[in-house]
This record gives C-alpha cells, structure tokens and sequence, in this order.
C-alpha cells in the first residue's frame, strides 16, 4: 500500500494519512473528474505513453485545463514510484477532478484541478490468466461517452457486483444485443482464426491493453476486426477473452453458465497471453512456459 | 455557509474543516452514492418527507444498506439546523455513499455507508423567478436509471456549462427530440391551458416541487398530462417552466434564442408559483404579491 500519495495540484508528497479532501470537491459530489490505472510489472510502469496519452485526452473531453505537461505528470509518477520503493508488481491509480469550490453543476473559475495518485503492490492473477473466468450478461445501460475514462462508474459497479453474485469474473455489456465491453474491461469474440471486437466508438473505452493486442496480431498475423458482435455470436464462438490493465488478457470460459467452445483457453488467447509478457517484459512469465 | 457538517455514520457533529474524507471513498472514486439537496425556507425543510422518502428510493435502488431509519436521519438534519442557527432561507446538501474500501469495483463487505450534510444559506433568486429565464436544448446522453438520484452527475455538469456559456440558465434534454428533462430540473409545457411533461419513468427525476406541482394543480383545476413533449413543440407553446428545489418554479421565457410564445412568463406558471409560495409559507411572497 502506497506509503507517499502524490498531490500533483500542490506539487508535493504527503502520506496518505494525511491527505484531506475538501466537503466540495467536484469528484466526491459531481464525478467531475477522471483517472487511470497503471500497471507496474518489477517496478516498471506498462504501456506508460499510452495511459498518459489517454489521460490527457480525457481531460480535454470534459475540458479540464491542467497546468502540467505530459512529462511533469510523468515525472511525478516515476517519483512517486521511488518514494514508495516500488519493485514488484503493481499498479498506480491516478484520479484529476475539475477541483474544490462551492456546489453548483457549472464549472468554478479560477480553480486548481485535484490530482492525486498511489501505488500499491498487485500480484498478477495466474489463477485466472491460466485458468479463464466466467461472465454473465448484462444490459449496457451506460451514457454515450464510455471513450471518457471518467469517474461517473456507478452502472459499471452494478453490473460487477451483479457478476460477482452470480459467481462471476465480468459482465459482458450489451445494448439491444450488440456487445460493447465489459464492466472494466474490453471483450473480444475469435472465430475462424480472425478476431472481432468493437470498435472504438464513443460507446467504449479505448483500452490500453487493447491498444497492445493491435500491436501483437500484426506480428502473429492474426486479423483483428473491428466491428461489432452480437451476443447470439457467442454460442458459436471459439474463443473469448477480456483485457485490462488489472486483468491483462484473460480467457472467457463460460458465458452466462455456459461453456464457450469446450470451456478451456483458446489458442489464440494464449498466443495473445504470451505476446502480452514477452511485451512487458514479466520476468515469471508463466503464460509463455505452460 | 454550514459550521457543523453532520457525518452521520459516526453519529456526530463536527466542524466542516476538520472532515476528512479518506483516500479511497465510494463517491469520490466511482461516484457510487445519491444525494438529496431540500429547500429551507425561513429555517424550516420544505417537502421533508418527499426528500427523506426519495432518499431512501435511491439507497435502494443502487443497494446501500442504510442503518439509519427515516425517523434518525430527518432528528439529524433537524438538528443540524438548529446547530448552525440556520433561521433564514437556505438549503441543505446531504450525501450518502457506500463506504470507505480498497478501490474495487464489487461492493465492499462489512462497510457502513459515508454520510454527510451540511448546510448554507441561498436566498430566492427573484430575479429569475419573476422575469423567467433562457435555456438551451441538448442531446440527453445520460444512463438509463435518472430516476435514482446519484452522484454520476458528468453529462449533467456538461449540459449546464454548455447552457452557462450560452448565457443560459439551464439546458432542456432530448432523446431524439423528446424531451425528457433538465440538466438539474423537470421541464413542463403549457398549451391550450393543459401542462404536458415527461412521466416519471426510469429515465428522469421525479422532482420533489414535481410532486408538490402534481397537488396544486388538483386545486388549480388544471390538466397535469404525463406525456412527452417534442422539441417541435416548443416553437407552437403557450408557456414552458421548470421547477427544482433550487429554482422552485421558474419561467422559461426564451429556447436557443427564440421566444417562447411572446417572451413573458405565462399565467399558469405565475399560478403556480403562487400555490408554491402559499404551500411553502414564504413570507415574502413576491409571486403571490406581483
């Protein structure tokens, strides 16, 4: 657990026991704010330029103005990295709210964004990366821009928990059929060699891992299609996995108690698994010895 | 502005800078709790029981288990009142979250919920209550549950920004041109003496000034119709308003730009602000008087 949370609006490192948050702080009353979650694999952040890049975007979608530059922002990261000692596995959640004034739905002037981050210590989950998880299905009754990573999460923590009560990993989310992603994840669907997944629409986040796996099927040479597939594809699919920073490239066993294939990891899935650590150069990688 | 915040799940009062709020609390990382904001007037909580009632609707409806009774938490936010000598007109914010955990999507286990209040003064903006308002129409991009009154409130605080930097006071919704509510307030149109606005469905707030309009207008003698109406019939409108607990009942006198009917306050509007100011004993009855 993070010993130095950083505040970056104040440009210091104080212990998380003595981080105070304001009564009017727009993240704690509007959601007005958004976030990341880094992976840290032996002290390394993963995919660093991608999560900053999408970082920055987010806050210019919903048009908060920070006064730090890409490289400040991750320049107190790695600080913070060091401060804590942080060697091994791990990730660092890292939230921006619009700042503190006094409440009222329109945006306050002259006000500091909030910016704060902590690392903590994260062992990989081998049990569900060898062994695949399974999800249920669930409405995507979201808003219209899930590109945002924003921290108005309250329908993806609905659909999580109901996973979780129904002895779940996920849920994978749908509109009329159609499916988008997961809770907290991306969802792709393999059939025949290729690979179909959603494409990065306002409907989705644009996941960083995602952002990995189009790198790796250039070099395995496996199509990845970005269009849209359907929950009825599922029953005849034959393979299904999730990606995330926390989850990495996890297989999908069962689809609302039903096995996807013959309910193992599929192959391409784990060729994707293997590519994955070879990428973030995981020194146990177990995926790509089994 | 409050003195004494109440935190109510440690069941006491304190000073609004001593509060502080942990690092990895529900409605500060994924916006998982509701609220409710009630009118004072005169140091008195009008439409108490419809909030209290709402309140615990919401609680529900996104499964925080409250160990409060409806009776122990209108006792202290009576009580919080008389602490800050709250006699005048004003409001109170109260703010329920699931609890403080390790950031997880899936409920935590053994949490109690984060409770807060406090209160301020707000004086009636008479100014727009007499002389009305504009307003913008926007695409409404929110999730499907608006009924449940939570802290998810990003699309909202873009609406308004939008409307503000428009020199508005509000943005009217719209599903493909069926307008469902306000950025922050339900929207009602008036045609040949009969108010039209959207039913209480998933999709919008049932207002609590909705609720107190829904009474008036059996005494009035005027139809309240719950249907939609269409941005196309704004232009073809005798009068159009908007209430919420802050902006009681307000005329809206023009939408993106143009007139409603001749610019001026409509004579069922203004009769209804009378029955508000009557129902909730304002002395200063400046509607009732004009």
């Amino acid at each position: 657990m993070s010993v130095f949370p950083v505040i970056l609006s104040q440009e210091k490192f104080i212990h998380r026991d003595s981080l105070k948050f304001p009564l009017e702080e727009r993240a704690l009353q509007f959601g007005d704010g958004i976030y990341e979650v880094i992976r840290i694999y032996n002290g390394t952040y993963y995919l660093f330029d991608e999560h900053i890049d999408r970082l920055f975007r987010s806050t210019e979608a919903i048009k908060i103005k920070l006064s730090h530059s890409k490289e400040e922002i991750k320049n107190l990261l790695l600080e913070l990295l060091e401060r804590n000692n942080m060697a091994e596995n791990g990730k660092v959640y890292m939230q921006i709210s619009r700042g503190s004034a006094p409440r009222d739905h329109v945006f306050p002037t002259n006000v500091e964004p909030n910016i704060y981050a902590y690392v903590q210590a994260v062992p990989r989950n081998l049990v569900t990366l060898k062994n695949g998880v399974g999800v249920i299905t669930h409405r995507d009754i979201r808003w219209e821009n899930c590109y945002i990573k924003s921290l108005n999460l309250l329908p993806n923590v609905m659909a999580k928990q109901e996973a979780k009560e129904q002895g779940c990993y996920e849920a994978i989310l749908h509109k009329d059929g159609v499916v988008t992603e997961c809770s907290s994840s991306n969802v792709y669907l393999v059939k025949d060699g290729k690979i179909y997944t959603h494409p990065t629409t306002r409907n989705i986040l644009h996941g960083c891992v995602r952002m990995a796996i189009e790198r790796f099927v250039t070099d395995l040479n496996i199509p990845l299609i970005e269009e849209p597939f359907m929950l009825d594809d599922i029953a005849n699919a034959d393979e299904l996995f999730l990606s995330s920073s926390t989850s990495e490239i996890t297989p999908i066993i069962t689809v609302d108690g039903s096995p996807v294939k013959d309910g193992m990891p599929g192959e391409i899935t784990r060729k994707l698994q293997a590519a994955y650590e070879k990428d973030a150069n995981i020194i146990e990688n177990l995926i790509a010895n089994a």
